[in-house]
């Protein structure tokens, strides 16, 4: 029995919700499988936990970490912690850089069974590859003067190492889906940062002749994923553009609800981080409707990582079967709650799958 | 005889196809209301011009705009010039520049007759305000080392004169409209520059008590703009944000070739220019299906600027006629020319104003 070990942080808000869903139904796949399980460990940190000790982690939280196969986070943030950098720089990023995990892995693809927000969706269904440890999340910079006369200067930094490796992280990607590589650039705007990534971006490309390649400024690709999503396939973008562009992609998904994301640490040093797009969503706290497809799509990403890629594909699936049956949250139009949604997933799940020991349901 | 002196350059691409179709529009107007002229002085700068003379315009060239009310620019860029930011810099971002034009303007709302590619636009109607010249689009910065080791740092610059200039516009602007600001930001991942446009917003709109106002992520913003785009009124943006927001803004208008945009010099000191949000569109040169639309709500913004607010309007609700007569550019799903479009705002234009001294047609 391979036992795998993940490290849970429920956070703030919907995250603690959430968390749970998910985690009944790792299990549930665990069960069907027979060969497999999972053991979590469990821990508080949060706004809330900031807001008792200070530190929105212990100093040696890392450590804590380090030894688990995956960390599965919730989300971060409360109100009461108005400058929010705090909050998640504290936590998300520091676990982001701490463990190297220098890429943001984000899907964008029409479920079935949700209606999307667009007209004419066409079925688009694409990833974004996001740089995820430089580019515009620096720290360097700061202020100058007061009163009137104050700036702030921030700098952007981009190394041809970081953002070579998410180029090729997406290239390799692009590999095994539709061969085909955005770059999301803003050379006309950005004549520093952005001519340099498009250079990369055009080295990079010439190790993958049978990857057909474009590069679009993000202001027209943001509005692309609006007028014609089902044209990308992989898009790689810098940590904000990615950010941007993955918001996007959940909005034409029908909700940022639904939408996963995974932090990877390449090199295999450390843990992996499985995180929703969504945030902790203050405003729908504690009425048990906060869309836990998030959070279980997001398992299914982990179940990928780990290697477990039949499990994931059932689960997605199953999702999406759960969809179209209309057992959905009210952000995607339906009246079920958090829990309801999850049941019907749980016991939607059962195997088809040759290596499966449990008997379907 | 009221008259204006218009500096018009059409630029490259389908700018050159679209701007006599606006100048036309614009000289029925004057006619029309019978006060007024316009007098237009052409520049032939451009990409073709730079590949001639190697630079995209001349060194005395804003002295050559500088007495004018207003320059009229079509689009630039040219596939030849592969580094976009050089004729874009140029031309465009150097007349911004060296006119104080601080401030950029970009109406977006959903037209009759247009198809939103949006299944529940439900008439929206909001403005982004853009920092127009500094923040990320700053020529600070530079690259070290090679090889492996190279990296490039891109510094953006805000200075709180910068950003209050851009609020206080954005604020008094929506005094005439719904009420209503939200600025965006991206302070919980960009961490110096952003929480200090955060105090400056916080700082300005103390002054504005009757206004609401909130404080979005760049990323959720950008969604929004799909999910709920009704919900906007007024939208503050540094340079590169609002850059983004305006196509996402023109996207769900339902084509980019329709969206208008002014930069403004908001001291009096320079003309302002008014320029659509489209580029000059190489993949549909010489066709004759340039959408004129974009070029011609330009001059309607041009005029307001100029004073003449009521020819503004009939000339949008002239445009919005057109459409609904379902007289369109291929862009917008119809399969009118650029010049069959003009026709019918041309012929269609006719006074219903007290002040209009023409017969209607
Ligand atoms: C061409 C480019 C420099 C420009 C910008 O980003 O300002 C354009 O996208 C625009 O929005 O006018
Ligand atoms: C919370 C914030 C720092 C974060 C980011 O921008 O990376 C979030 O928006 C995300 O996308 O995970």
């Amino acid at each position: 029995m391979k036992k795998w070990e993940i490290s849970v942080i429920p956070g703030d808000g919907i995250g603690i919700e959430v968390m749970p869903e998910a985690t009944r139904v790792l299990d549930r796949l665990a069960e069907i499988h027979g060969g497999i399980a999972f053991s979590y460990r469990e821990y508080p940190w949060s706004c809330e936990y900031y807001l008792e000790h200070g530190v929105m982690m212990p100093e040696d939280g890392l450590k804590q970490l380090e030894q688990s196969d995956a960390v599965f986070l919730g989300a971060v943030g409360n109100p009461k912690l108005v400058a929010d950098h705090i909050s998640l720089w504290g936590l998300l990023v520091n676990i982001r850089r701490g463990f190297e995990q220098v890429i943001n892995v984000r899907p964008a693809k029409q479920m079935k069974g949700i209606a999307s927000p667009l007209v004419n969706p066409k079925e688009f269904d694409f990833i974004v590859v996001r740089e995820n440890s430089e580019g515009e999340y620096s720290e360097v910079g700061g202020r100058i003067h007061s009163g009137e006369d104050e700036m702030a200067i921030q700098n952007a930094v981009f190394t041809r190492k970081g953002i070579t490796r998410a180029m090729d992280y997406a290239f390799e990607l692009a590999k095994t889906r539709r061969g085909h590589v955005t770059s999301a650039t803003k050379s006309n705007g950005i004549v520093h940062s952005m001519p340099f990534w498009d250079e990369v971006f055009q080295d990079v490309s010439k190790r993958y002749e049978d990857i057909q390649t474009q590069s679009v400024h993000i202001d027209a690709l943001s509005a692309f994923l609006v007028s014609k999503p089902h044209t990308f396939d992989v898009i790689v973008a810098s940590n904000l553009f990615g950010d941007i562009l993955t918001d996007i992609g959940a909005s034409i998904m029908g909700s940022i609800g639904i939408a996963p994301a995974a932090n990877i640490n390449i090199n295999g040093k450390y843990p992996s981080m499985f995180e929703p797009v969504h945030g902790s969503a203050p405003d729908i706290v504690g009425q048990g409707i906060a869309n836990p497809i998030g959070q279980i799509w997001t398992g299914k990403m982990m179940l990928d990582h780990l290697g477990e890629r039949e499990l994931g594909t059932l689960l997605l699936d199953t999702i999406e079967e759960v969809l179209q049956d209309g057992i959905k949250t009210p952000d995607i139009g339906g009246t079920a709650s958090t829990i309801e949604v999850t049941d019907h997933i749980f016991n939607k799940l059962n195997c088809g799958h040759s290596w499966c020991q449990a008997p379907s349901v």
